[in-house]
């Protein structure tokens, strides 16, 4: 990894705002490159996994949930937060037998990526998971959490981000991914 | 746009916590499908847009700029905010002059999405920019956003989001769709 350091902005104060169950945000004071002030909010997150499953036949795996935060429910790959010391594998394992009642076979690593650079530290980590098999005993999801699982072909899936079912950058890149994927 | 309902959260109280220059949060009381409470902590965020600048070429114009959230610079799409009352298709027109002193004969509204739903309301709205020129009294950036422009093949951008130097959503979404946009 290539951690470039161009314009780099020093911290000289942190205001704690607000520490949460999902995230917490602090206002940074930083120096800029030409010596000036500035103030840079941003939303700690503890990081997050988003698995793309893949059926033998070459369709997708998503899940349709309600997103507060756009008031909506959106269909998206299944996906879930890191949680404390857990490595990434281990959560998008657990959250495909959460949301989906699915294991797999094989679990790839695709990408990694920041979801909101301008303000929120948040990684999302993208995985592929194939050879799936159901689950007979599989761990339920989180109390706070309902999920429904939808199994569509990539030509189902551009549709639905054509008429905003699929609304998310993750399942946005997950769909564009997957139809070259299928080239191969 | 179809907005589904499924699984829909009743708000039932919301605690304004932080009001800021780019973004606010809130904590919304909520009632689940199955009748428990529950909290909602939700980033309030303008919107953005982000323009995929390709050249006559067929190469792409990408900006290196600080991300204090990440602590590192990454390599991205011009992109900015939206600002009160602006259309997206001039917040994208603005953007690009400002980020790259750039502006295109032709805009075009690819696909627009949430960034992070789990927290955030923040959507994003994608263009491709086509028909590039050099504009010689360009507006100049914001006073405290340092960027530099750089003009790549979708093979460097693939190397970039292998390495790392790539390392944002809507920019791993953007190397993928030039890649199909290239083919056609």
């Amino acid at each position: 990894m290539l951690f470039l350091k161009k314009f780099e902005e020093k911290t000289i104060g942190t205001e704690h705002i607000f520490k949460g169950k999902v995230i917490s945000l602090q206002v940074d004071e930083v120096v800029l490159p030409n010596g000036n002030h500035s103030k840079r909010e941003i939303v700690k997150h503890p990081g997050a996994v988003a698995i793309i499953p893949i059926t033998d036949h070459g369709t997708m795996i998503l899940v349709e949930q309600y997103r507060k935060a756009l008031e909506r429910s959106i269909i998206e790959i299944p996906a879930g937060k890191l949680e404390q010391g857990e490595k990434p594998e281990m959560t998008a394992l657990r959250e495909l037998e959460e949301e989906t009642g699915l294991g797999c076979k094989e679990l790839t690593h695709i990408t990694s990526f920041s979801t909101s650079p301008g303000f929120a530290d948040e990684i999302i980590h993208i995985y592929s998971a194939t050879g799936l098999y159901k689950i007979e005993e599989s761990a339920p999801a989180d109390d706070d959490e309902f999920v429904e699982m939808i199994d569509i072909s990539v030509e189902e899936a551009e549709e639905m981000m054509a008429d905003g079912r699929i609304y998310d950058a993750k399942t946005a890149f997950a769909v564009l991914w997957m139809k070259q994927y299928l080239k191969k």
